[in-house]
């Protein structure tokens, strides 16, 4: 097992700004809180005025993330108005297929492009070898900028996609309906397909690496497609690329994981093979039930999520109803990170989001009174 | 609960012809057959290219809808080149909005809009009454002519959208990405929503019972959007509808009951809620592992279901592998209706819809070798 030496352990360092809220490494650990952490995926992103005006001035996607600075100010936005328990890096999934020299591009309204697209054998084999600290050294220079900044308000998370989702940009050259390409590459070619994601897993594991080594104290790898594949296929040529991508995170110099979470969009059917794979939680999306997961899985995990995204267009009311009712779920005790079961949406009233993080500390205290007696 | 008297049981009249292959019913309901039963959602559809030449005939996708001879010309054209063992009425579940005056078109590449949308409570109080007869007779036309036509080569289903599902198209004006104004709709106007529902469930009801008078053997109700309700939702906006659906459609004079099928894309996690409406059948998406459904409620319901369509891209090895797995997976037995895991995609050579529907019949011989002894 890979370890970070000492003198690597930016965590860990004097100088790092010591940790002041360590509400989410905490649920993450199943340890008691005071209340439900609370965090929400794409939390530096659109809805925020600010971010818009940040990324008008970087010119595009892309040169905002590649910029650490600006990427620092991004990461930081939600934190300043929200009392967030944790910041996460402002960053893309799609950094490791554009490092692969994929031609990324983005069109606005239509997502991500690529110029380059893998349907052979072949294709496979010619893409380059990423060297994280020559073609990746703008996010792990954010993250140590990020790291410094928050002052240790809340942990920072670093993040990587899943192998079968990046597969999946590669092949069809973007985002896709019905995943035709990526599917009938998988299905006819299947050994070229393992040696894809055998090829973007060893990528992924030195890129998590590098933001652990950076600074990051927790790590979340995204399967925004995983939900696609049947069981079978899901189990081979998902989840076990995630499972080996676990296994080879560098851990603390005193042998404490950095808590990993996997979260496949569409997956909550499959938590007890998540649950198999060493990760520390899993991140649930909407339609799966919480408290019903709990039960499922919760003795090995801790789970993080799941409102409808769709609850931040409703009425302060509603969305202390709904909050109260995930909560409720989950019920008393340790273990639950709270989270929007997907990414929030550009068109959230940035208030609603306040009203949400505020309702979760709020109505989350009396499930943690007997914890922390 | 309604009965259909003596007098319009088409189904049972003495001059209706004679089903010639009941495979599919008595799967439905669980009884011994020789071969699995195979059908494919959207079995009449643009993949063909016999369906693409009527279909430009017809001038646009609900001239075809609406003309009788059309429709039942498309529904035939899969039977006579695969041996499918039910054929499925050429319809659209947009039918139903477009008779409540919405305003229905489609646009070439964009699918279905609606010129009207659902927004307000008032919206909804003034939506029109919807009579059948006078409204949708086109579509029972077409389930008599085509009864008449298949010549009991094989049974007829008949379908229509889950209130739920319609909704949302009423709601967002055509199909969407995110569901944001349905949902918001959903949450923020739960009595309103709950008023339409219940609008749209009466239709249905009426609507389905017309289609059974008029000669199908069996009816599936399409729940395309329920996944995309938290587990809570689903039961409260989707399924209590289907459930009351059920609850009223016509029975056989003798009391047998239609098979009723209801399919929620993305609702593998609640099997057990949808086995408890009183449907006959589980249509299963292809994320679901078929042998775990059987253990958890083929006790109660048949299944139906569930190869990815993408394996349909694929080679005649791969689809028979594939088809051989899921075969297995569902095991000895009764009660498996084969399908896709959802409808059958434009691109597919219609050469490997026959692979497919050949290794079904081929593989599955052995399995019910036992009940047929």
């Amino acid at each position: 097992m890979p370890q970070i030496s000492d003198d690597q352990t930016e965590v860990i360092k004097p100088e790092m700004p010591v940790l002041k809220n360590d509400r989410f490494l905490r649920a993450l650990f199943r340890q008691p809180v005071d209340k439900t952490p609370v965090w929400l995926m794409r939390q530096a992103g659109r809805y925020l005025p600010e971010y818009r005006e940040v990324r008008s001035q970087a010119g595009n996607f892309m040169s905002l993330c590649k910029n650490p600075a600006l990427a620092c100010e991004v990461t930081l936005q939600p934190l300043r108005r929200f009392e967030l328990d944790a910041a996460i890096l402002f960053s893309d999934i799609l950094t490791i297929p554009d490092a692969m020299g994929q031609g990324l591009y983005f069109v606005e309204g239509e997502g991500p492009k690529f110029r380059k697209v893998i349907r052979t054998g072949k294709d496979v084999e010619k893409i380059p070898d990423v060297d994280i600290s020559r073609d990746l050294s703008y996010v792990t220079d954010a993250v140590s900028l990020i790291r410094r900044e928050l002052e240790g308000r809340a942990p920072l998370i670093g993040f990587a996609g899943s192998p079968w989702t990046l597969a999946t940009y590669m092949i069809e050259g973007g985002s896709s309906k019905d995943f035709r390409e990526a599917k009938q590459f998988l299905y006819t070619h299947p050994t070229d397909m393992h040696h894809l994601l055998d090829k973007l897993a060893g990528v992924v594991i030195d890129y998590l690496n590098a933001q652990i080594v950076a600074g990051v104290q927790a790590v979340q790898i995204f399967d925004t497609w995983g939900g696609l594949l049947t069981s079978a296929a899901y189990e081979e040529f998902s989840l076990k690329y995630m499972e080996k991508i676990i296994k080879n995170l560098i851990r603390h110099s005193d042998g404490r994981a950095i808590p990993i979470i996997i979260f496949t969009k569409g997956g909550g059917q499959w938590l007890e093979l998540q649950a198999e794979t060493g990760a520390t939680a899993l991140g649930l999306d909407w339609s799966t039930e919480i408290g019903r997961s709990r039960r499922r899985v919760g003795g090995q995990v801790a789970l993080q999520g799941n409102l409808d995204p769709s609850v931040l267009y409703s009425t302060e009311a509603v969305i202390r109803t709904e909050v109260g009712a995930v909560l409720s779920s989950f019920g008393v005790g340790e273990g639950h990170v709270f989270n929007l079961g997907h990414g929030i949406t550009p068109g959230v009233p940035p208030e609603n989001v306040g009203i949400f993080v505020d309702a979760v500390h709020e109505l989350s205290a009396k499930y943690h009174e007997e914890s922390t007696k």
